[in-house]
């Protein structure tokens, strides 16, 4: 007999460390809702076009990364006249990312009609058919925010969204996390500095590492930001600041100043660059120490507004939109933790012997009914074995039903971090419980 | 332009929705908990084989409605020597429901070495590629419980699963929950009633309808719940209780005593069955009034001991296991509610000009860091149009920022519900606002 593992890049999160995915998941609620943060929840899989059109249809991530759908009805059945079931052939796939979903999302439901600033965030799992890897999954979470209306550029609401990502970090216990902000300025002024960059770059071509000679032509900004030592001499020679205009300047200088009056510590990084083509103005990265190793970026971010017109959006409305990602599994690695005690119940029953147990399991269900957790062996076992148990539960009282309790219709129950214990009328068991539970 | 639309059989949950899902998943965890669950999260997608030896090669779900994964990479590229992509060629599907999973992680991870009796729950997003119908979809969401332990077949554990589904429904808000119970015995009396039923339907095989003609020989105990009005007349006239073994018939008494003990009503229904042919002793079934029309169960269950062993579980061992599953769309239609009002933040704060925003950004960013939800409008705008979007915001403080404070140095204070406002100095606004939020 074969047993089944969980699928490669993918793992289980088991009992004792979900609790710390809850803990994090409801600050994270919490604090994004105290930004004025509104959860929006959308499917796990999109058209497969949402994705090729606002990522990109030559990128690696839709080329190669994407887990696309296909029914398990290979052939169609002979009655039927529909082609209902056609739609599933290699049209939808996994999500690998989270702005696309809710900007079709924002669209698709008009949200712009209800509120001139949609702030909206999401908290849920990411796909790619990557090669796994220490901090790459094939199902990895990510707790992400955007903020999308028309007219809606603001470097205060930049140094929002940033100072926002900053302090979910700390509340989740990541330690000194490191900002760094770029610029890469307006529509007009990326195409111009494109230009600029091109020209530059093709004087050292063959300097350039494969990879950057072949997108060389399509997103020469990716130069930039390059891990190959080579490309970054190059780079490093060339580029001290990007020549942004001055209305980019300036917004630049609003978002710094904005971060400095509230203590957000960052560090202008010329060369950060993010790879898609409507990336305009700030664009940000945040990395961690600890386990993360060459992996170390937790989250990131920027500005995105021409990618709501990509997706549809009414030409006549300037939308602005700028959002960010942080990565679960990466704050867990950057935390050192992956698990926290048991919580466990407040209250274990024992039946001394197997004719009790009913009656065990009446007292349970009535304690359970006035709010208080509880719980039993129901394979039985010795008074030891039981007890051991309720130790493992961290129990704070046990409650022992034997032969004597029976006779006098009452229950003995046991303070188990004092190891006292005292005899309790059965008919007042659910109210003593109660006080002692709540002195 | 052409815009996306959200994929069919799925939705998005906007965020007038999403509190209530919010709410009513951190009621269900807390339910859980105080019965002594604890959850577990498996990957949205597993091994297809998993599911095919689980819930069988043959039957629709299988071979019509999973959703099967494959990479966007169509061609191996040259370089790469390994096949470590391949694996993603139909070989693993989207899960279709949550007991399999738990099963092969319960095995996968020796949870028996742990606890003697693992009671864990879920809560998560599952696939099916039906044709999408009023309470059928492709992705749904279900609150699901499986105990599982070596020797632990228990009349009480039963009647704790149901008991616990019934507590949830109903704090849930489903009013009236409808509970029906069945047992199909032991594992033997199901082979000996299997061959009694073949036996009696083949003398009426005509009278059946095709699908039940079809199933006969390799699920016949599906028959007894077919909803064919012909196939019903059948049933009736042959089946009033299934002929189960004395110790079937004492384990499901005591199931029944249990449950009448903690007061919670139920109906027995012999004809109601489980159709995987692990199944064995309790099943049942939860329905409820309201909206659901003709899908009217909420929840389902039963015990499936065999299904262990199936899946890898060692031979030796005599596993116990019983869960079951709660649909949350249809909890949704059951309690006709799909969204609450806005929660909104605490403190809207308004700037009177545009060079006040930064000012207005610092005091935000003051009262969030003490905890105190905030939010202020980045696109400016009137006074008028400005309260129009705290009231909005359903903020009870909001702070204005006009001419007069910032020569002042102070900030005017207006409590949202009684209209009253006063003026503040700025240092002290933090410490104003959490003493009368407070109050």
């Amino acid at each position: 007999m074969n047993t089944f593992t969980v699928p490669r890049g993918t793992s289980d999160i088991l009992p004792d460390a979900t609790p710390l995915w809850e803990a994090l998941e409801f600050l994270a609620r919490k604090i994004c809702k105290s930004y004025g943060y509104r959860e929006i929840r959308t499917p796990i899989f999109e058209d497969v076009n949402l994705f090729k059109r606002s990522l990109g249809a030559t990128t690696d991530i839709v080329n190669k990364q994407l887990l696309e759908l296909v029914s398990s009805q290979r052939e169609k059945p002979a009655e039927s006249g529909s082609n209902g079931d056609r739609i599933f052939l290699n049209e939808y796939a996994l999500r690998p990312e989270g702005t696309a979903a809710v900007v079709r999302s924002y669209l698709e439901n008009s949200l712009d009609k209800i509120e001139p600033l949609s702030k909206l965030f999401y908290i849920g799992p990411m796909f790619r058919g990557e090669r796994p890897q220490k901090g790459r999954l094939r199902q990895f979470h990510q707790i992400g925010v955007e903020a999308i209306g028309p007219n809606s550029s603001s470097p205060l609401l930049d140094a929002e969204v940033i100072t926002l990502a900053m302090h979910l970090l700390k509340e989740l216990g990541v330690k000194e996390p490191q900002l760094k902000i770029n610029s890469l300025g307006s529509k007009e002024d990326k195409a111009r500095i494109s230009t600029w960059l091109r020209g530059e770059l093709a004087k050292q071509k063959e300097r350039l590492c494969p990879e950057c000679q072949a997108r060389f032509e399509r997103n020469v900004f990716r130069v930039l930001d390059c891990k190959n030592e080579s490309c970054k001499k190059v780079v490093a020679s060339l580029v001290k600041d990007l020549p942004l205009s001055t209305p980019s300047q300036e917004y630049f200088a609003q978002v710094q100043a904005a971060l400095n009056s509230v203590k957000v510590p960052f560090e202008v990084s010329p060369h950060l660059v993010r790879g898609l083509d409507y990336y305009t103005h700030t664009v940000f990265e945040i990395t961690a120490a600890g386990e993360l190793g060459s992996q170390d970026a937790v989250g990131a971010g920027g500005r995105y507004n021409g990618l709501v017109h990509e997706l549809g959006g009414n030409p006549k409305v300037s939308y602005g939109a700028i959002g960010f990602a942080l990565g679960i599994e990466r704050i867990l690695l950057a935390i050192g933790e992956s698990s926290v005690p048991l919580s466990g119940v407040a209250v274990y029953i024992m039946a001394m012997k197997e004719e009790y147990q009913p009656l065990a399991f009446l007292v349970m269900q009535l304690l359970r009914k006035s709010g208080i957790s509880a719980d039993m062996s129901f394979i039985g076992g010795s008074m030891k074995s039981q007890m051991g148990k309720a130790d493992k539960a961290g129990a704070r009282f046990s409650l022992i039903i034997g032969e004597d309790e029976v006779k006098n219709n009452s229950i003995a129950v046991k303070n188990m971090e004092t190891s006292t214990q005292e005899s309790v009328a059965l008919g007042g068991i659910v109210e003593h419980l109660i006080k002692v539970l709540s002195s």
